[in-house]
């Protein structure tokens, strides 16, 4: 085929096609390239050397037990590290150095979290990662309406679009606050719609012991009791009080995952200058002891529990006193936090697609993108905020979910690295071709071209006057008509009648048993 | 100092400084941080085995052995060529495995370019980082007056925006083309803004041998003939006419350099799928073949010689035919060439701050983000394009400038990485502020503070509601805010009136010797 010719049958396809051809193109990758998680060919960045790694190991050590840390208002936890040697004084815990990691010996390195479709179950820590939207903001944008306060049917449409997407792999948590439900019957609503839309793995609450023991009893349902009792099928994600305190809201919490062989996934949220040092090297030995506390904490409570080694560290403005995300400090920060979650044999999150950008533009994507590239460099396991992340987690964007979600799919290819034999390395092709000539046609490129190269669903590649024909559109523009779009033609996984039922009875029994609470 | 009395010093510094005060803070942080070039304190990212970069080699091997590479309408080359032991049949020149390896043993590791202000010289190789603008767009653009094709205004403006960057370290070269200016009579007024307007080292023309040798005598003029012939202080990018074809406009100018003793940057620029195979694998071993084609050619001009082991990888989109630019493909790809360069112990130039967007948005700076930290992982020492590129080069941005020269700022502090000290490690501040206390004002923090975090000027942190009353600005509205007040507040670097008079006699002799040509 000559370049005349591929150029004309390019030409035909892209006229014939249209949207409808171009999204039977797309659902046919799809098929093709969506995978439950990703098996990364790639190496981890492991950036500092074993003796700079040993002295924040030291530090994170001298900080548990010289400093300590404070268990507030959970006795059960205090006697947990009574039984296990600790020095208690007061709420105050300190640790001999070697102790905690001796602890969680008994952690895996690496579990599977089922789905309620099994095809999607996850496998996390080893060379996996599990990419999940953003979790935790009080409000949602978009650029038709602006910022204004989530409500549970925010929430359902975030949970669609995940969904939807081939690039996600996980259902997340508090997608977003449904702020239009009472705080203590929210829980029940967002556990039944991650069931509900998707068919991914997802998270429960852990607001208060009792509505992470509903979250539970609610996967109980989905899964049924002895399954839940051996396999990991809800996580939790829990915070730290960082500067060096666990309060007894995350502990509770901590505990019953970890009592019902639930993933725990232990978070300190530091801000240098704030919760912990201005530095990094002193800020991530401060989030390295009071994660291992944490984690170790999991293991007390039940042995060969699943945990997760999680990390969230920002940085500030110290001129405005304002946080800040996605900075070059806690992108490659995170080399090292991952450095040092595998030197203790945990699986990991870090990182994510952080910005305090209030719109889904070039500031957003700038400190978003090397954020998430620092995530996927570290070794992350499980990446939550993946998508929608905006201005300091406040907002849930549509539209930054999808543009997110869409670099999930290029991370896709990023991860699969370069491959090396005999095809990729093409000698065939040169010999074919020869000097001079183009590769348009050549067998070569006609065996590999389908499968060649990412295709963004977002990015516009076209030459300037065709995109200037059709309307100069912005890639906010682009992704607000694709998240409508998306949500258009939503469908929702197939449910088990009596599985629906059960949960909508649990859930009412459990409303009617309460008050409304708005705190 | 409590958390209430750092947060009122916060907000009276915020109402005391307004812009000026922000302005002044900034310029005494650049002060400190500006760097001539960077030396860069993270590992490259090794992506590849000691194993398949060797089957990578072995088949750029193959492909110099056995199919060759067309050296077109310069017999001087092929004399060369003839003379290093190549096997020459009319243009096509086949090379032993192993020769030009062996032939480019004189070239050296790193070199200095030395720039008109000493302060300014860049050390390229080794560990050493260089941001150079982009390069070669015809059209320039910016969101108030949209595209249009460049003009030597818009060339000098971009000089001007560069020099004021404490975070570019380069000129550049062809900045953007100065559509205004006869094709033959341009490289003179290119070559004399750089002089002009910067006191950074630069980049020459390479459209013919004697516009390359026309701005090598520029530059003879502005060190003098024999600091030129002992030092670099020029450097020309020629490119590879991929597939596997060198012509005589890029071999002469190439040669031009090499003969003066100044570096030409060597880049085959190949679309996978139209000047190279689809696959990466492929497109890297050809790339590597025609790179130390040209490399060697310029040792054999003038053994010696400095000379860049450059590249220029992208994909395509295989549905519309359309380059792409800044996908993960190329991204990745990147970590591979950066390897082979170091085992060929040549400096670096590859990727940059891609993107096929033709906005300021969003889609720029997700890509641009990518292809950046592509390039700063790779261990590239010259990174051309770091800043403005738009619409796959076509456009040369306004905003996008600034935006990326703020994110070149912001790698400033990803390449120093990690530090492991005492101060860093922060063990005194723990046993200062304890459990559940905050770090706002204590020892430790007002030590280091003030230079703890990078501080973007594109990027907004301040609470949404502020953001929100101060007229709701996305980054790209911000940016054109940015480079209009920069060239506003722009001084020229003093120059040496009998070196502006000499260029400026130059210039008009060689005008005058030759009628406009608009080809």
């Amino acid at each position: 085929m000559s370049l005349a010719e591929a150029d004309l049958q390019s030409r035909e396809r892209s006229q014939r096609s249209g949207r409808e051809g171009r999204r039977g193109q797309r659902a046919q990758a799809h098929a093709a390239t969506g995978r439950p998680y990703i098996q990364r060919n790639i190496p981890t960045y492991d950036i500092l050397s074993e003796e700079n790694l040993a002295r924040i190991e030291a530090t994170a050590e001298r900080i548990l037990a010289e400093i300590g840390i404070e268990f507030r208002d959970d006795p059960t936890a205090l006697d947990h590290w009574r039984r296990a040697g600790a020095r208690i004084d007061g709420a105050l815990v300190r640790f001999e150095p070697g102790m905690l990691r001796e602890i969680l010996r008994t952690a895996p390195a690496r579990f599977t979290q089922h789905a309620r479709n099994p095809a999607r179950s996850v496998e996390i820590g080893g060379r996996n990662v599990v990419f999940s939207p953003a979790y935790g903001s009080p409000f949602v944008m978009d650029i038709d309406r602006g910022r204004r306060y989530g409500t549970i049917e925010d929430f359902r449409n975030f949970i669609k679009l995940a969904q939807a997407s081939p690039w996600l792999h996980h259902s997340g948590g508090t997608i977003c606050e449904p702020v239009d439900v009472p705080v203590n019957k929210r829980h029940l609503d967002m556990v039944y719609s991650h069931v509900r839309y998707s068919d991914r793995a997802f998270m429960g609450s852990v607001t208060s012991e009792s509505r992470a023991e509903d979250s539970i009893e609610m996967a109980r349902l989905v899964f049924g009791h002895d399954f839940v009792d051996a396999n990991c099928v809800i996580l939790g994600n829990v915070n730290v009080n960082s500067p060096l305190v666990w309060d007894a809201t995350m502990t509770t919490a901590l505990r019953a995952y970890a009592r019902a062989n639930q993933a725990a996934v232990v978070v300190p949220f530091i801000l240098g200058g704030a919760m912990g040092p201005v530095t990094n090297a002193g800020a991530i030995a401060q989030a390295h002891a009071e994660t291992m506390a944490g984690c170790a904490l999991a293991q007390l409570e039940r042995p060969g529990a699943p945990v997760i080694y999680g990390n969230f560290l920002s940085s500030m403005s110290l001129r405005s006193g304002s946080p800040t995300f996605g900075t070059p400090e806690p992108a490659i920060g995170s080399m090292v936090v991952g450095q040092l979650a595998r030197r203790l044999g945990l699986p990991l999150r870090c990182s994510g697609n952080f910005t305090t950008s209030k719109l889904p533009d070039a500031h957003a994507m700038n400190e978003g993108t090397m954020s998430m590239l620092a995530a996927v460099h570290c070794g992350a396991n499980f990446i939550l905020h993946s998508a929608g992340f905006l201005d300091g987690l406040l907002s849930m964007s549509y539209e930054k979910f999808v543009m997110d979600a869409d670099f999930c799919g290029a991370l896709h290819t990023y991860l699969d690295g370069v491959v090396v034999d005999d095809n990729q390395l093409a000698m065939d092709a040169f010999t074919e071709v020869g000097p001079g000539n183009h590769f348009f046609g050549c067998a070569h490129t006609m065996a590999n071209y389908r499968t060649a190269f990412w295709d963004s669903e977002i990015a516009d590649n076209e030459p300037f006057e065709k995109w200037e024909a059709a309307g100069s559109a912005d890639a906010a523009t682009r992704a607000n008509r694709r998240w409508k779009k998306v949500l258009a033609e939503y469908e929702a996984p197939p449910l088990d009648a009596a599985i629906d039922e059960a949960l909508l009875d649990f859930i009412d029994r459990r409303k009617r048993a309460m008050e409304d609470a708005w705190y």
